[in-house]
């Protein structure tokens, strides 16, 4: 028997950084290579992007229905940035958790303090730093075909999203998407070898004692 | 700049667990992985075994010395185990943090609880299990040549520090020496990426942020 067959809690991950400083990819390599994590989809009420699929990138909805779920405490945390507002659903969350499920937030600094003041210690913070400014710059530059003025903007953002880095239980500077990819998993696996979250440790060390 | 390049604040590590349940090889496998660590080498007032070298497995002392030691406050923790002393020495230990470096610790679980109480932020703590009882009576057989009454008298004993699994941070089942080493391995590596012990972080965050 392997700690690995134990009944264990889900345990939730925020990843925040920063736009620009690969999130987005490690967030889909990461689920690629566990599949016991589920992404968590906001609910927002911003109008889709050209490519966005709804249940994939967001459930859009409308400000009103946004705000009766709000009333009837369907979000676990919920924010309003630049007038749209963005949610995360309370329910999927708890099932997950139960399930023995992982979950994944894509999430900024608003949304991971919210969180990990509900879910406590169930959750766990990543921050994802560039290795410099003048490369997030640059990725941004690559990224998009923007004008200059939203560049700007944008770096303006990641310097106020990046002061929050010391909200974070755990801090990267990704350098190596591999790399930083690896530490991301041992951090995760580390996690769920801590006593508290291997539920069934209990019932497998009386089991060790019964023996004697 | 890698975030293993920050000056960072060596971390301790206990490895505690019932004799016959894989510790002294992952210890030795452990320090050979990771040249950052050091072995604690305790005091003791037990005579040497056939095999065992000064300052190598313990330093060998006099009942009158380790006394004179344990008043002038150089021990970290000591215990009576059996009618023997047995202490970690403070110096060797302050210095490796201030360093940077590791310290790992082959301890029982009297000693993890007065680092922990000692060392508190410094200090984690991993508890190895065995699979099964029957598999580490079965690997104190296969060691020794001892008496049965020995073997049940190390089993009894294994029970006793079993029972103290609950005390620890982490606990492992050793059922795969390799997958156990890369657990152990994860652990260390999460640890060391928690903001708390990146000193360097702060300097190299306002670095980032003055680019702007």
């Amino acid at each position: 028997m392997d700690a690995s067959n134990f009944q264990q809690r889900g345990i939730l991950v925020a990843l925040s950084s920063p736009s620009g400083a690969g999130k987005t990819t490690l967030t889909r390599r990461l689920l690629e290579h566990s599949p016991n994590f589920m992404l968590s989809v906001s609910v927002t009420t911003r109008s889709p992007r050209p490519g966005e699929g709804e249940g994939r990138d967001y459930y859009f909805k409308s400000r009103e229905t946004f705000e009766k779920m709000k009333e009837a405490d369907d979000f676990l945390e919920w924010a309003k940035v630049f007038g749209n507002y963005y949610g995360t659903l309370q329910q999927p969350v708890m099932a997950a958790l139960e399930e023995g499920r992982d979950v994944l937030f894509d999430i900024d600094w608003q949304g991971t303090q919210q969180l990990t003041q509900k879910m406590g210690e169930d959750m766990i913070s990543i921050f994802i730093l560039p290795p410099s400014m003048g490369e997030l710059e640059q990725r941004l530059y690559r990224r998009s075909q923007d004008e200059e003025s939203t560049i700007l903007d944008r770096m303006s953002k990641a310097v106020g999203e990046i002061s929050h880095w010391a909200e974070y239980d755990y801090v990267l500077v990704n350098e190596d998407l591999d790399k930083t990819l690896h530490k991301i998993l041992a951090i995760i696996q580390a996690e769920k070898l801590k006593k508290s979250r291997q539920l069934g440790l209990e019932t497998f060390v009386k089991g060790l004692m019964e023996f004697v």
